[in-house]
């Protein structure tokens, strides 16, 4: 069958208007916005209902049809961008943008796959609730890709990725079936608790169409410091402090190196030092609590009182109000986007063991130094959660492509250098294609071969995001 | 083969001190606490190790031979006792009991699967650390039946499940494979998130034999309140006032009616009525904080304060020390045992939406009255987990056994409310033998299909605890 006939099918199922075929129309959804994936497609629909999803995926399944499901297409791995090929359907989840419930009572809400991040934040923010999961790209990201990608973000410490957030899943499987599992219960021991084999899975399982989320109390009160300190060990210690006296009211604990604050005093507009002198590491630290009675002040005062005492910690700033709470924040958020001025940048998204981030660090820093002399690391991140970008400039004088040449030996470097210390080469980002191949790497043939025997038991024709992840 | 030859293969694989055969040797093995279920096997296989499990699989699977897992035998659905029919052998995971890593720095521990839940949380402790998995059987149930049936307890609303609780697993394949799942990191996007798999699947997908799990803050002060209210809607409420202005620090939530505690006061040593006069309902509300410059009681005033204010509640006693903290436990710990005092009890372990919990009580307190006239409901438990225990009494009257004849029908009641507001018919127990046949009520054949498409794949023969769950 031509694929103008099945461009016809599809405006039967789903209206002319949401079928785009034009390659103006078409334009947005094949490239992602650091350019790095460019690709083709026939067309891209746009259902507006989980029906209309089945009845898509159906049709392609019954015609061998390739789909990939796109949300915001924020992805950093490729996941969400058709192949060169041009075989492959886009199917966007835009459209799907619904709010289906606020249950503030039950600290609930369900919504379609397509609405934006931010917006699921402010339904939340107007029910009197928190929806916590926050990242850069929130003001476009759709909450579908967030889940399909299992997303990281800020407050992971606090309140877990995306998958900690997911009570329930509505999904169309690769048959066009619906599954409805759209449940807003906290404990439900009836058999295999499905809805995880579809987080995290990149599309490649199933298209979730709605989802139940969990939602939280709206902190009242917020405090942050801005910490000097001498090394990542010193940093360590005082996630333990600050952890033991917190507990779950720690909700930010982000190290930051010299060298990331100097790029940021250097090119992000609003920025001054925090601290009076330079420190060799910092740490941002953040409490937060629903309760207008604590005295959340009293807590971080302590907390760096003990970290003082045991002399882990050389100066700190406290945020005299909420102004200041961002202008902290302002620094950390610019980390990433401020290694563009200084030229090339290889970048590595990995995790290790909480306790094992000093010893890491030493390791690959070491090791990325003499593989490139001069390159100037800039590893900074979530310490709570074990998440490091590590990410690597170029050496002052050198040529930006000949060092951007050497990415894939670096990564190899650094990578190697996660798994000795039985780290996660993706920790946020997951593998799409950008990490397809590294997977059979770093994964047991055994692994591998469970992942590969439920991609084959769900869609045993292999038409849903192929050749992501697996 | 005979049986007695796969003996001595086993014997060959294991010592014969750990092949148990002999009637007496397997007696503890065949039943469980309450009686109810009553299995037969050929032996009792006692591995020492990963390698050894990985033997005894291997062989069973060569040989087609049935195995059900066995950890503490406190599981309450039949799972985990062989069939009468004397064809399933039973493989126990109590040697496996050694702690393998206790890492304070990064709030994580690696133990085995035969580990003692008490064990466990001693552990933590003299880590300086908590494991909050909390459960009556705390004292002979294995963590490894924890994971394997997703175990609940009193401290799922601050700390989630045990699913919540696990970083890693390590599990020996329904073919002998062992996959090495076990990691201790809290950011791991490369692929689909297998541990969920063998999580809740009470032993049909795998043998847990080891896990890393989360570690948390030692909570250092400790507030509670006995509150009286008129009705369950005053419940919610308090709740939504409690976790609002608690959040995380909310530990604990607990409904109880008065005939419950009527029942407490009557047969349950060292217990008096916390309150003076007394109320159709109680809450125990529970708040713990890591900090000790946390005045957490001017929290838990706060709380109550709002509550009078908007009339909720109708009286409150505060526990001035640990001592009345416990006694307040202490009811509601008891709240299970005292009704076997009053005659028979038909049990249901169901959940629902929490802010449902008002609307289901009401109905289904009405339907099992309406069935049996003058049994008396105890609807008691998790109301921040959206959880009831909704047990009943039979009438004062009755014939225990007339009246236990009505189990079934009770339950299908009971349930068929439960379905109505979108709940769960197993909220912590799991399914097992005894709710296999409900299982096929309750769940789309989607989701049913699903089930046994994973079951199929992953244990095609389908020797790893047959006729459990599926």
């Amino acid at each position: 069958m031509s694929e103008s006939m099945h461009a016809g099918n599809f405006t039967d199922l789903i209206g002319s208007a949401n079928v785009l075929t034009a390659p103006a129309d078409k334009a947005p959804y094949l490239v992602e916005w650091r350019d790095l994936y460019q690709g083709q497609t026939p067309m891209v629909l746009r259902p507006g209902s989980t029906a209309e999803v089945s009845a898509i995926i159906r049709y392609a399944n019954q015609n061998n049809l390739k789909i990939v499901p796109q949300g915001g297409n924020t992805g950093l791995v490729g996941g969400q961008i058709p192949q060169e090929t041009g075989q492959e359907i886009v199917l966007s989840l835009g459209r799907m943008n619904k709010v289906r419930q606020v249950d503030p009572e039950g600290f609930a809400i369900t919504v379609e796959a397509g609405v934006v991040l931010e917006t699921l934040q402010n339904e939340a923010e107007k029910a009197g609730r928190l929806f916590p999961l926050s990242l850069g790209a929130q003001g476009s990201c759709q909450i579908g890709g967030n889940i399909s990608t299992n997303a990281g973000g800020t407050s992971v410490l606090a309140y877990g990725n995306t998958r900690d957030l997911v009570l329930g899943l509505e999904v169309v499987l690769p048959n066009g079936e619906i599954w409805n599992g759209l449940r807003s219960l906290r404990k439900d021991n009836t058999g295999y608790d499905l809805k995880h084999l579809f987080i995290g899975a990149e599309g490649t399982l199933g298209i979730i169409t709605a989802a139940t989320l969990k939602l939280f109390p709206k902190p009242k009160k917020l405090e942050a410091a801005f910490v000097g300190l001498a090394d990542p060990a010193s940093a360590l210690r005082l996630f333990s402090i600050a952890r033991e006296q917190a507990g779950p009211l720690l909700t930010g604990f982000e190290l930051m190196p010299r060298i990331g604050v100097e790029f940021c005093l250097r090119h992000l507009e609003h920025t001054r030092d925090p601290l009076e002198a330079p420190h060799p590491w910092y740490v941002l630290m953040e409490i937060s609590s629903g309760s207008e009675v604590f005295e959340t002040r009293d807590l971080l005062e302590a907390i760096l009182g003990e970290a003082l005492e045991e002399g882990v910690v050389e100066d700190a700033a406290f945020a005299q109000n909420l102004q200041q709470v961002q202008d902290f924040w302002h620094i950390r958020h610019g980390m990433s986007e401020v290694q563009k001025a200084e030229g090339g940048s290889i970048k590595h998204d990995v995790s290790v063991p909480v306790a094992s981030i000093p010893a890491f660090l030493d390791k690959a820093m070491a090791a990325v130094e003499d593989f490139v002399p001069g390159c100037r690391p800039v590893p900074f991140g979530h310490l709570g959660d074990g998440n490091i970008h590590f990410n690597v400039s170029q050496p002052l004088d050198a040529d930006k492509q000949a060092y951007l040449d050497k990415w894939d030996a670096m990564n190899e470097i650094v990578h190697g250098i996660v798994l000795d210390f039985s780290g996660s080469i993706s920790a946020e980002h997951g593998i799409g294609r950008l990490k397809k191949d590294l997977l059979t790497k770093v994964k047991s043939p055994i692994e591998l071969e469970l992942m590969r025997q439920i991609k084959r038991t769900l869609d045993p024709k292999g038409l849903l995001n192929p050749g992501r992840i697996l």
